[in-house]
């Protein structure tokens, strides 16, 4: 059995919901699974002293042009932003880990739709119940299951264990040691997945070790 | 005639070297000019309180492989890292600026592929006066305009007009009102002559009264 496709992601970002939506025909093709790894996007820019795309106000402004724009060519349908944004993930990302097997895919994907396909959001318990039970999950079992410690320190050590993996933003796909970031990077996958990546080792290797010769810092 | 589109770029980035090699395909397709807009990437940083890919460890060590990907996709070749990076792209911008009409073009592509196309970078007088005369300009009168305080002023002028035209990053394109950032937005620099542009004005207005209910700061 071929290695799974792991899927770093955090429901804030509308760019992991495109992605979301968009891997699993590229998955189905080469033969692979999917696991989902719902990290805190805010920890990871939090680590590396970065400001996420909707905290600055230009690239705010053009975000939602650009994830618009990302779908259409996607063919992802709806795309909506929800009732706020910002808003506070953590109760959705508990609830996907509190999930596991294949379910996990139909938690994330009723909470994902709750957030960027026209959705209510998933910023209450109420609404986070409501959207897993339609989705056919035990929707009150699983919120009473955020509350968990074990839970929350699940998120946190995920979150942690995914920037040790060089992750550095989200939607990011790993597969056999290798990182695609963004939306942007899945026919990037695909094409590795195919035995067709056009990175050479040379390439890493000379970048790795090229001086710098100015600093803003 | 329509209007132009302009180019906002630095050297520095290996996002904007592959924009500029492939927009002039676009450009002609569409009967538009393009008005090379230099500008210094780093005081758009420092506005927005932002890191470069390559000031973020885990991101520096991904966008040599990303731009080498992104190279493939769009047939952009050479494509190779300079001697050092990051580098200063002061005297390189200047000397651009310094160069007026249609042979700042030339200018501009003799210096990208000094830094990005497998050159010797553009760090010092010599290599940048022997790359434009190379390129059939007069490079040791471009190189002695760059000491001049309104050349100077003229980087700087443009760039803070590029910031509040909404530049955030580059290389951006920005046409009709526009923007197009990065190098993954040339199709829908494309799509939008063509008048096919999916945002809509509900699209822009809805996101941009959204209310935030969680914040980082």
């Amino acid at each position: 059995m071929a290695e799974p496709i792991r899927f770093y992601f955090d429901v804030i970002s509308p760019y992991a919901y495109l992605a979301f939506r968009a891997l699993p025909a590229i998955a189905a093709r080469h033969g692979r699974a999917i696991e989902l790894e719902p990290i805190l996007f805010a920890a990871l820019l939090d680590h590396h002293g970065q400001k996420g795309p909707a905290e600055i106000p230009a690239k705010r402004a053009y975000l939602m042009k650009d994830v618009v724009r990302k779908a259409h060519a996607l063919g992802v349908s709806p795309v909506a932003p929800p009732p706020s944004h910002p808003f506070s993930p953590l109760l959705a990302l508990r609830a996907i880990l509190a999930v596991e097997g294949d379910a996990r895919q139909r938690a994330a994907d009723a909470l994902f739709s709750a957030v960027w396909g026209g959705g209510p959001g998933v910023e209450t318990p109420t609404v986070v119940e409501a959207r897993l039970t339609e989705a056919g999950l035990d929707g009150a079992a699983i919120v009473e299951q955020t509350k968990d410690a074990r839970i929350k320190a699940r998120l946190r050590d995920g979150t942690a264990r995914a920037i040790e993996a060089g992750v550095f933003g989200v939607p990011t796909m790993l597969v056999e040691g290798e990182l695609f970031f963004g939306v942007d990077s899945l026919p990037f996958l695909e094409q590795f997945l195919e035995g067709r990546d056009p990175v050479s080792a040379e390439d890493v290797a000379r970048w790795a070790t090229l001086p710098a010769s100015a600093s803003r810092i």
